[in-house]
């Protein structure tokens, strides 16, 4: 089978490391507006060919567009128009918005909304790693509107990649995600700014930060390509999740103001939940 | 040399491994006021024996107190007026406090205020793991009202377990602290129970919950008997960096509510500098 990936940076270019070692894809063609990054996908072996968008889209049997949210969107209608019977998968954040964008489009069976949820806080092809995906989950939503051959081919693509298929509605996968994964950005950017801010030593955040620190700053790295059109899709569940995670904030300044040890203690311990779970 | 480790939970059970592992130590005792833990660590090789305040005291020629930080406090005078002419150091996570408690004590020259920055989010002496410290900071305070003897000895402590070691002053170590290691606590128990309030379906955060995820509530699991005194201690601090951290996170609303994608983008790429760092 001959797989193109539009846009090859860590996640397209993740997949064509495992899609190709693991015989899911004979050929796998790099569509990229990004000349470097598709002649570097291409020089460091991630990928066969490059080629551009009509080309790309003729050769393949299968398309996964891997751009940042608001490319997705604004390519996917004119993918639809270009395909013949092919199938058509993405790979954004957000899915409410593309599910709507797309939904009365004649080709909507081939199109399958999917989001695998692994990355990491890199970005390009050359920060493309095999065993990204594995054992991960990947949500694909509103399959009842897709093929079912759209379907089996996009679920058997995760099955090489060893990802765990969940289902779900479009517009919960994105409060879900607001939760779980979008949240976690905003407040390790948050974070960095603060710390950025309040320690204008640069040695001392180097030498003094311990795993812990690394930990949860280290999605600051993630960049601004990819996460301002997830914010600004998703900008209803984020804006309540913000809300609540600041209220959360504002309970352990008081507890700490208030010197209300038992306050923080009950904190403390009623976000310990969190070890039942992961 | 004998060195008696007062609280042999994860700090202390880590340092008993490679001290005893790479012959800084002949013998290692343990004296901890919960019997569970001290028998466990004799019972899983941690230490070669357990033993009563006193007997730990007068047996030892080094004496590391690993216990939190509110305890620390409570012991340490007396541990003082016990000694003959040991060094005493201890681990926790707050400085200026302990250094004025203890600033005028006759034996404040055998007495060194460190603070080893490692740690995992487990504790108990079944937390205990090799290396934890090896290649981290530690910052010893206040370095000149210690004895050079007792200075010596505790860099050489530290030296044994590949710590590089930082001189700093006890309030200026808790201004750092706050910055690169307490906030990143309270964010990531912040986001636990934001996370558990918001998706009361426990199967969907473990399910969607990615690497990113994962990283930034790591520390929501840490122990509450640990991270309730630093946060009594270092309260005007922390409480500052707190205030910085509501503030970004209200700039990250902002943005979102008001779809201004420039300012999101900018936050990020402001964000993103911690790359340069860490």
């Amino acid at each position: 089978m001959t797989v193109t990936i539009i846009g090859i940076g860590l996640i397209g270019g993740s997949m064509a490391i495992d899609l190709k070692k693991r015989h899911f894809a004979d050929k796998i063609i790099a569509v990229d507006s990004n000349k470097l990054h598709s002649e570097t996908a291409k020089s460091i072996g991630l990928v066969d060919d490059i080629s551009n968008l009509e080309e790309g889209i003729r050769k393949a049997d299968l398309i996964i567009i891997a751009t940042p949210a608001d490319v997705t969107l604004n390519i996917l209608p004119d993918i639809l128009n270009k395909i013949n019977n092919q199938t058509v998968t993405d790979v954004s954040s957000t899915k409410y918005g593309i599910c709507q964008l797309v939904k009365n489009h004649p080709k909507r069976k081939n199109f399958v909304a999917a989001h695998p949820m692994a990355g990491t806080e890199y970005s390009g092809p050359w920060a493309a790693i095999s065993h990204l995906y594995d054992g991960k989950s990947v949500i694909i939503c509103n399959h009842k509107e897709s093929s079912e051959k759209a379907l089996q081919e996009t679920e058997d693509l995760y099955g090489a990649l060893n990802m765990q298929i969940i289902h779900m509605e479009a517009k919960a996968h994105d409060i879900h995600a607001a939760y779980v994964s979008h949240i976690s950005h905003i407040s390790s950017f948050a974070l960095a700014l603060t710390v950025l801010e309040k320690e204008k030593n640069e040695k001392h955040i180097f030498n003094m930060a311990g795993g812990g620190f690394r930990s949860t700053v280290r999605l600051a790295k993630s960049s601004s390509e990819m996460w301002t059109p997830i914010f600004e899709q998703n900008y209803l569940n984020i804006v309540d999740v913000i809300d609540t995670y600041i209220e959360k904030l504002q309970l352990f300044k008081n507890g700490i103001i208030n010197k209300n040890k038992n306050d923080i203690e009950n904190l403390i311990k009623s976000a310990n939940k969190i070890k039942r779970i992961i």
